[in-house]
């Protein structure tokens, strides 16, 4: 089923300790649909400059992601500049240049507005519910968020929690977003907003699940080499909402399974710069990462 | 089977933002042998002083476990004064007085020298090795260390490596250990120097487990109210040997719940001051938190 995603498509300059890239393919949306393409019609609504390179496009219509509502705007593309230290766990932004993405305002193309699924990835709450109110009763909606949202548009950020079905957000932010340093209790505050399923990223800890009823917690995969963290949180999502609408269905076991799904991308993304690590996945690679969580987790019938 | 454990038995003064207590009872040995006395035969030894408190004695021997390595020597017990801030993720050490367990030298009394199963928990590797040296061929070793020993004793840690067959260890101490950030490859370094099987404890994380061939993740149990972490690790410790000890065999599949079983008694542990979160637990409550974990876990066939 047709999956829309809203967010940024930017030019990332990124530094860690193995390397180094300049101007390279990166934002939320471009993750996100990246990772979704193995699994769904991902339809793309973003902004980028006069000067975005057509290799980068070539490469999301190459995925089969749907262009029409990707806006082209005179000026430059949304450029971030970070680098990581040895411990990998958190960048440090050094430049951030919004250019055309400060102006950017959603417009729905119309083959995008019966897309059942949904997905606001991090940009003002203002402009998630700008575009949940130009599609036509999505079946299932869900959106992220960061900390300048939290802190700098609080109440139209719970006015967008309060229309959402799934929020998917990153530890500190529970916590920020909360007022709460406990996550089951920050969990239960976010579901109290609206959503049904709150998912909480922990990096290289994994993810936690909660719905009010379940929990379910399921770990990162364990790597010998994390290349480049950038952008795993935005592809766990495009996994995640990727294998939902694939299914057509949300429920508790479809959740569960797209959560691990949501992981198995992020652990290909963190192995090489950009999308580079999801570029050339196939079918039988998934399946086979999906079948490592199993031998990762189980401990009743272990399939060893 | 038998059960030794050989560590410290204190008394902790601590606070955390919700409470305090002064001169509880504490240590690696009373985490650890409180925990396996819900599964099995514990032999303790450990010292402590003139002033130990008979209440504590006898609450352990209510708990079965087996007291004639316990030596008391004259002088003050060893005390811990620690504190922890909203995160709960780290203790402020605020005050250590090693007293008699500054001379400790473990000698196990003869009815311990057949014990098939031993627990070396965190004290100088060098006392460690003097213990396994008196042990009649043990059937399965597991050991604990912490940074003071990897930094002050190393050479005589990794001897002691090289005779277990499993390591128990935090996320830090095993990156300190092996010199190595990533983790998975810190487990391959320190499975090269003998044991086996590697744990590493993530505290609210949970634990990962390496044998080489393959990798285990266990989550840690979500829990709205962490009281007091202090001993998490220990009661770990313990209820994964004392799950081993109780099966009387140590296999892929034994491990795997031994993990979790270590898991629900650090959930249970954390939920109150000293003890006293494990001092009257029931074989029901055990198993149902074990269940609770597969609730938590399963994504192919979801007991709820």
């Amino acid at each position: 089923m047709g999956l829309l995603v809203v967010g940024s498509v930017a030019l990332d300059s990124v530094k860690t300790p193995f390397g180094a890239v300049t101007e390279a393919l990166g934002g939320s949306a471009t993750y996100f649909s990246t990772a979704a393409s193995y699994f769904t019609d991902v339809r793309l609504v973003a902004v980028v400059g006069e000067d975005f390179p057509e290799a980068h496009l070539a490469f999301l219509k190459g995925r089969g992601v749907r262009m029409e509502g990707l806006q082209r705007q005179p000026g430059r593309t949304f450029r971030w500049t970070g680098e990581y230290g040895e411990a990998l766990n958190e960048a440090r932004t050094l430049d951030t240049q919004l250019n055309v993405f400060q102006s950017f305002r959603p417009a729905l193309p119309a083959s995008y507005l019966d897309s059942p699924f949904v997905f606001l990835a991090n940009i003002d709450p203002e402009l998630q519910m700008d575009v949940l109110r130009q599609v036509k009763r999505p079946q299932f909606v869900a959106c992220d968020t960061m900390n300048f949202w939290i802190s700098g548009k609080r109440d139209a950020l719970i006015k967008t929690l309060g229309a959402v079905d799934m929020v998917v957000i990153n530890d500190g932010e529970a916590r920020a977003l909360a007022g709460e340093v406990n996550l089951v209790k920050a969990a239960g505050k976010i579901l109290a907003w609206g959503p049904k399923t709150v998912i909480i990223k922990r990096g290289e800890y994994g993810v936690l699940m909660f719905n009010g009823r379940a929990t379910f917690a399921a770990p990162a995969y364990p790597l010998e080499q994390v290349f480049d963290p950038t952008g795993a949180g935005d592809s766990f999502a495009g996994g995640l909402m990727g294998f939902l609408a694939q299914k057509g269905e949300v429920s508790d076991v479809t959740l569960r399974q797209a959560v691990i799904h949501g992981s198995v991308m992020a652990s290909y993304n963190v192995e090489a710069f950009s999308v580079d690590g999801m570029r050339a996945l196939t079918q039988a690679g998934i399946e086979a990462r999906y079948r490592g969580f199993s031998a990762l987790t189980a401990f009743e019938h272990i399939p060893l």
